[in-house]
């Protein structure tokens, strides 16, 4: 049965990445490079021709792909079957846009609908003229990406995000507005998210300082426990359910997206699952060697474990698609910064790269000098929009140009110049993402692209992607120390737990 | 004189890094340790106990920046010797603040006094409802920062920012505003800046439609080129000027902090550029074994190139600290994101990791799982205020703890539990850094702090942290791409970047 890459497979990787030319000899010696190295689907085109990949390589990687059984693992999430083993849970975000005749399917449909009926209703609503979401993590990152990327394609109340614990987030989402014409969306699986239920609790007594009992009128709760939710007081038919079999970091197409179906309206909340299932198909049927999310992966995998690149930077050349780079962030990191096995054996290699990014351009007046002249070697996704989301077309003309000026300058470098400050080494490898436009389809593709990329990363490293058991120490070591902090008897830690807990209180 | 760190002061830093205990071990064997390893100034106290140090090591660091010059090179730089040796220029943003009276510092207070009497003219002027300051990297990340983390102070008019190329941006930022109530920052030092004067010359048009050849009337120019600004528009008495010898990312306390001078009032801006200066004496008169920019540095230093951990972390438990990171990220990166000496010569170790973040608790939420359960150690920064400054102290308290309490996990794990997933391997390393609050003053103080721990890490590194070369080749890049983007002959770059522009334009 399928196995984590071993000793044996990767010998063959090595070899063939050992003798990888540089970028600018590549490119030089075949003409070709790009239309072989690239892939298109629905309204996305990958080009992986600037990454350390000759067809040698490639081969090897595909055929790890195959021995370590991500066809078979991929099936086997597909199909429902209980691959997040840690928790015993199925693992079928992909059921929420399948529209297949599953039991998982039929219900994620039933509650698209609720949700789509609901957002119709309160979008009608004159009364209604502000949307504040609630939530934190998988709960807030995808909404927050969305709810931005499809900027231009808004037309619904003004939405709001509030996800810390610090009271200025909320305070500062309040301001402004209105009790008696704001909903609250309080999203969370188990409807006990410490964060989300306080401010839940403030944003309540806010509108009941107002409303009396008819706050509950203004209450929307996203959960896997509408049970719980109900007990809190958010009327039954506002309680909008989802399952265990959803992850948090992928429940974006769940009713977790309702602020974004609010945003939008649940005609383009469809398009965005629409697009999600155009990947899903994709990546169900496509031979691994022209699989997009696979490809991706592969390079993902070889960067990390064979070249020993620890970071991945992503730079979406795109204003409306800033938040993405912290959304892939709790996706790739969450399902991969783990280090013991699927097997419970500690693992033997890296796993997951650190992600992080920001937008283009403005990374170039930030961080990309390290980009170019540092002593590490960042790969970078570019992500482009070929049709502008803005009014000014030579504008985003700029924009595009300086993209791929980018990609070709980390690529090529200029390793010759007269003064050795204005050297630059080249042949650092990055990723060309463009897609048609950002409408919501476009949008589900790559959500759903960096979805199967991950789980495809998580099996190369042989890992379970879909557990979070690193989250749970900080929240339980928090909870020990609280009496401290509020005057009580010393928690576990160390010296300078005491000594922070002590400067604290002594103001 | 001096010069950069050589393998005989490596080796004994080895030597004594090689004998580091576990951070479990090192606080079971010391009740002292947090007592020795912090250190306070002003409104800050930073521990440092939580990184790999003991007595030896934190001594032959010491040792090392003695060697190295580090005194020497802080007295050069604060005195005004052309530091910045690859450009030829003084290296002087220390006198924005100084009140000393040299000449630089006396240019620095008239444009400071000019700038806080526009600030109060244009603050007191009804008709100016709000401020958009239209700048990008060092004329936007400081500004956007410090902006957001006075908003407990805020009193002034609306501000907005607006950095990108991508059209979106400024048509996001001009929703809902009023022409004739609106004043435009430019922020541009060489008044060339592609994407700003692109910009700027997009909002001109907006107030011209309306106004006219009044549309002067509501410009205001920050820039080292006064006279650009003027041809460009701007009216004389309206064009602020800063120098050469600021760089743009160490520039927030010059004029380019004029939209915060709008915001919080020239008052509180005075009380921001007092921390600053409170910690450059700080930084200018303590003994190297105390300095806390110092003691930073080397800890990054050590971080870096002995343990090899090739990132940062840092987690403002801040909702108003939210954009340090991505300050940050230009302020180190920028600087040290390099791989040629201040000699000409390569350097042979690692210089700048990559700087990434987000606020605390939401990282929980997201990338905590790598931090505490990845196979790469990422050592972080946590910075934590203890004033509130939202309106709920029993919230705070939670933020808080869940701070000190991640410190306390990624140090001491939980080595042993039943289950292999839920192992914690711990050793993690941290520095803690805890404000008093989030006034204007601290602010100030914890900025400079990263401005010469960044200036330090560059001299540890031999390299020269005050240019940026590396963003120069992107730059070319693209301006020699830009016909072929518009339909005109290739450009440079390779088969992938005829591809992209080809795919681009097929639209």
């Amino acid at each position: 049965m399928a196995r984590q890459a071993d000793t044996s497979d990767t010998r063959r990787i090595e070899r063939a990445a050992g003798r990888v030319p540089t970028l600018a000899e590549a490119f030089a010696a075949d003409p070709g490079r790009s239309a072989r190295f690239s892939f298109a689907h629905g309204h996305m085109w990958v080009d992986f021709s600037m990454q350390h990949l000759t067809d040698e390589l490639l081969s090897a990687l595909v055929d790890l792909a195959r021995a370590v059984g991500v066809e078979e693992k991929r099936d086997a999430m597909l199909r429902g079957d209980t691959v997040n083993v840690t928790e015993g849970r199925k693992v079928l975000h992909t059921a929420l846009r399948s529209g297949d005749s599953t039991e998982e399917a039929r219900l994620a449909a039933a509650q698209t609908k609720r949700a789509a009926e609901l957002a119709e209703r309160l979008r009608a609503d004159p009364g209604v003229r502000a949307v504040v979401n609630i939530g934190i993590g998988g709960s807030d990152l995808g909404p927050v990406m969305a709810h931005r990327a499809l900027r231009a394609h808004r037309d619904g109340p003004e939405c709001r995000f509030v996800s810390n614990i610090d009271p200025a987030d909320l305070d500062d989402a309040l301001r402004g507005l209105d009790p008696t014409t704001t909903v609250f969306v309080v999203a969370s699986k188990t409807f006990t998210t410490q964060e989300t239920m306080h401010n839940a609790e403030r944003a309540r007594e806010w509108v009941r300082s107002v409303l009396g009992d008819a706050w509950a009128t203004r209450f929307v709760a996203t959960t896997a426990e509408p049970a719980r939710a109900a007990q809190w007081g958010v009327p039954a038919d506002q309680c909008l359910e989802f399952w265990d079999w959803v992850g948090g970091r992928f429940s974006l197409a769940s009713v977790i997206g309702f602020p974004v179906m609010m945003a939008v309206g649940p005609a383009r909340f469809a398009e965005l699952l629409a697009g999600m299932r155009s990947m899903d198909t994709h990546f169900a049927a496509t031979p691994l060697a022209t699989n997009i999310p696979v490809l991706h992966a592969l390079v993902a995998w070889v960067n990390t474990t064979v070249f020993s690149r620890p970071t991945c930077a992503v730079v979406p050349y795109s204003h409306d698609l800033a938040r993405l780079p912290a959304y892939l962030q709790q996706l790739v990191m969450e399902s991969n910064g783990k280090s013991v096995g699927i097997d419970g054996h500690e693992v033997m290699h890296q796993t997951s790269p650190v992600i992080w990014g920001d937008a283009g351009t403005n990374g170039q007046h930030a961080f990309f000098q390290l980009l170019h002249q540092g002593t590490r070697v960042v790969p970078v996704d570019f992500i482009g929009v070929r049709e502008p989301t803005g009014s000014d077309g030579a504008a985003h003309d700029m924009l595009v140009v300086n993209m791929i000026a980018q990609a070709a300058a980390l690529a090529l470098g200029r390793p010759h110049a007269e003064e050795p400050h204005r050297v630059f080494p080249g042949n650092r490898p990055s990723t060309t993402i463009l897609l048609d436009d950002l409408s919501p389809r476009s949008l589900g593709e790559i959500i759903a692209m960096y979805e199967h990329s991950t789980a495809v990363q998580g099996w190369l490293f042989g890992i379970n992607s879909f557990d979070q058991f690193g989250v749970e120490l900080g929240k339980e070591l928090a909870t020990a120390l609280l009496p401290e902090v509020q005057g009580g008897q010393p928690g576990p830690g160390t010296s300078a737990t005491r000594a922070a807990v002590h400067r604290y209180r002594s103001r």
